[in-house]
């Protein structure tokens, strides 16, 4: 299979071209840059230096022509313009960006402070998270809206709870906290090393745009309230941690919900379960496509904390677009994402 | 003033060091450690190579002699056995550990699982937090508990709204983030370089031994549920945020709150409010004993977001000591402590 | 005595606010920016939001009157524009950039790649190291050049071996590694968190601006060759190492050399000798106006390893010029610098 | 092939545990572990908990009998104990410690400040560098050295231009720069992240083990002369950068110097020559097998720079051991090591 990348300089289009270079069944036939164009890789990118690939203009019918498949890497608002065109020249898109994931377009306009793309587009894509939503997948899918990095996290740590209709409606609070590179490569004074390092800061309280996203699927799992969320700056590159909180809505304790969680993920190749009462670190998923959880119940306020964590730009990008490129080539689902963690 | 440091090598030492040679009214008299007397104090901290004074062992009668105050920044467990016999000797002791601080002693073996101090020296310590209980502290006080890091952010953050009983009871949630040098100088595999940096972990979920100090200050404002408390680790030397989640009592607004907030601290010289809708960040306080507040109530949610910064080792630790200790001596309460944070 | 500060929301700008607030015997009677005047300062600096300063325009005639001396902290190639006009109006300018240290103006053009300062203004300039060239700084001096971070912590270490002609001609190899606070605000893709932590660079090999800097002291001192030079960006924010090597010219021990330090340095409050064959770390002067060197001598080989550090945003910069400020209005050298450094 | 892996708790074990894990052509039959036996893997390093592995006992009887090769990741010192019996039993050993790179067993003794190995087994065991001296790793060697961190950049940067004859005797100087891992899993004052966060230390001036290993490989090169070596510590976790000092013995251009580089290493998959006077960063190698060399000849002085940066636990000890595993076992030399670069 021949695969393409819109937006290879940036940082979701680097970590694709670390994992299709040596992807067993995906050939990378071509990558693309609106800014760049004509450009070697390697001069943005001395890191792939091994490589040698130039970025080509962006040219719908070309890429439809050069791909099966095109990974969509670009901005939100960006990916609303080009992955139209892309569709309608023929290709099969997986898009990173936030464009087409909130099937409410005036949500998507009121969160993002942003012109939505068109209804019959953003009906057309499938929001595809497959420890979730496996099924919606299917192999004739044109095209595949990749989750955001929180909610992947969020939703992967809640969804067992949730489904079970364990959470009590309303006390879902989630503190997220992640690393810089979810800003990418965006020079601002805000974004420069001396701001950051050594600082920890919270940002977007109750205002990120990943808000809606996260609702909109709790709600087809029954849990109507708004949800609390705010978002944190860590002084490191990589890496989320979703802290949840969750009042239980009905009397259970810590083993019965281990339980929960166990069978929920018995089969799932990138959720790993931390039993006996552990939490993951951020620093235990670095680099790889695993999504690890750990909870635990208080008995003195009958509340559940849940701690989820993921490689931002794996399983919250990267890593989950090439899972979702491989369930829709009829791929076994971890191919070329077997990569262990590098640590330390 | 003569002042003595008990534990001068640790960190907290290294801060009062840092503070007290250029405090305006206090003179070192001398420094005390168990493990290096005899030692230059330049020997374990080169930093302080422009000073040179010898580490002396700690005889209880020779400090009540040589100092009118000495700071005991000893582990807690440790200071439970050294505080009484230094109080006997006629000292007066400002303790930094977490021994004198529980009223409820029980409570002390079953949140810290080490042995209590007697309850008699437990009941003479006046905990003092100058913002919360000022006249606690009088000019006779010859026995302090310095508060704990997390409370002093945490209680600093919640004392306006819970005071003016706008906590709805069982809701307050603290999710709180720690600079690493909160663990002192353990050397384990747990904090090493290379474990903690760019990695971010949870820990203590609501097992923290602070717990019990926040829930002893908020039970005396009415407040009697349990709260909720996870700490992690952040890839950063100091610094603390404390992110607050309450549910409102009652049906007010954000310029109500903050009027609320700025009425509350309005003569308070080391609390900064953030107004407009602006939240702190740690390295807005690093080495200074500046506690910076933010605070933005959600509509949707009618959930108050407060977060609350301190440098750990400054308002969290030796910053609050020394202005206990300024307080006690009828000093300027900002005496030695109108250090501007370093920035970046 | 009144002092100003002319791009006070730079991070040298920054670092004199610190400085200057507690200072015995200066006031801040005013900052000045040319792009954020009429804000205040803490909108830019929120860490400083205990002041409240608002930026005034640049207008040399107005400053002249409103301060004693001004602190002239701009960019290389905008001092060049201001500091005549601010000296024709009267001003005693203390500049922080590098227009005014090189006499020869050709090699400014050559090294800075930018239009030198007039002639005869860089002949006014009195380039200011204290403990070099103490007796250069006369009361009357109307404007002072303060020296470069990297030059003030490699002639430092230099200093007493170059003096006395310890040098071998055309052995001097420096090494120097910096924190990243040295690139200032400017915010690129090179500057950003991401590209920058958890990584270690080398940059300008033989190309920084900084080396007809030394090479025109050392010549002084009869030292004539070019120096080999190169720079390093460090993942940290404060703090300067150079590393230098030195083929000794004629046979000294170890005692020897130490001895020559301790000698030449005995009555410099900033200088601090490590004896015994230690080397300082640049966390031991983090945040303070030291500058602490080692050295040690290899039998093997005759050379000499000498390695100095700073933080690069006080010696190296406004700490060095509040120092030469001193020394100008009479005071004592130390007065607002006795700053231990906040550790760890 | 199966392989077993000895100290697998360590880091250089950990990263053996990423490499083979998803080599094509190795099956970890072992792992085994003197102090953590019986235990699982995981709950030494939860980031590998899609493993599952138990931890056996040290027996070279067995060892022999379950791998064709086995990996010995232990701290030197205890290499030269285990290593004897391994290789008695019948094992085919690489060894990741220092305890057979020189072949001067007095020389070891003086360096490492250890009892030596049997000075039978220090001359059977074959010191291999591939790009150096491939050749001497034969189908049937059973006992390899695999070359220290320090020596690997070093050497890798210097062979072009000592090979050819073009250091002037004598003038070699190394400034090197690593990450902190290479320190191992110590837990120490020396070792804590409050201690090495925004810090940069000198250690080991000209007393590091690894000068001895460098010398013996330039002395076969016909370079006799002592190096300068000098070693600092960043804050940061992974890479190494040495910076190389050295005077042309003959008179050669950048163009040519470049050529060489270009023609030395032209078949190698691992080394990426920088061109255009461009130099590697370390972060560009991370998590790979790669070594980036730049260089830079400085017309002013004669003086050439260079720069070669590794991964150490990569290229300087696990990378370099399956590449050498490789070469043993027939197989493509970058089997199991394509690895891209975790960038950023």
């Amino acid at each position: 299979m021949k695969v393409g990348i819109i937006g290879a300089t940036g940082y979701g289009g680097a970590e694709l071209l670390r994992i299709l270079q040596s992807h067993p069944a995906f050939t990378i036939a071509a990558i693309y840059s609106s800014s760049q164009q004509g450009k070697d890789i390697t001069a943005h990118y001395p890191h792939l230096s091994h490589l040698s690939m130039t970025l080509d203009e962006i040219h719908p019918e070309a890429i439809a022509k050069q791909t099966d498949i095109v990974f969509l890497g670009v901005p939100s608002g960006i990916s609303a313009e080009i992955a139209p065109s892309l569709l309608k020249a023929g290709c099969t898109v997986i898009d990173l960006s936030g464009d087409f994931r909130l099937k409410n377009i005036e949500q998507y306009e009121k969160w993002y402070n942003k012109k939505p793309a068109p209804k019959e587009w953003v009906d057309q894509a499938v929001y595809a998270m497959p420890e979730i939503n496996r099924s919606a997948i299917k192999q004739d899918t044109k095209f595949i809206s990749n989750p955001g990095c929180y909610p992947t996290a969020t939703l992967l740590g809640l969804a067992p709870v949730v489904q079970n209709k364990l959470a009590k409606e309303g006390s879902i609070i989630i503190d997220a906290k992640s690393g810089v590179s979810g800003a990418g490569q965006t020079a601002s004074f805000g974004t420069i090393y001396s701001e950051l390092n050594e600082n920890f800061k919270i940002y977007k309280v109750n205002q990120h745009q990943h808000i809606p996203e996260m609702e909109q699927m709790l709600s087809t799992w029954g849990y109507e309230a708004p949800i609390t969320f705010s978002t944190h700056l860590v002084p490191m590159t990589r890496g989320i941690m979703s802290t949840i909180y969750v009042s239980l809505a009905s009397s259970v304790d810590q083993a019965k919900i281990e339980q929960l969680y166990m069978e929920f993920y018995k089969d799932e190749p990138f959720i790993r379960i931390r039993n006996n009462n552990q939490f993951p670190a951020t620093k235990e998923v670095f680099g790889s496509n695993y999504c690890d959880i750990g909870f635990l119940l208080d008995e003195r306020t009958g509340r559940l904390t849940i701690v989820s964590v993921i490689d931002n730009l794996m399983k919250g990008a990267a890593g989950q677009a090439v899972q979702n490129a491989n369930i829709l080539c009829g791929l076994d689902e971890t191919a070329g994402l077997q990569l262990s963690p590098v640590y330390p």
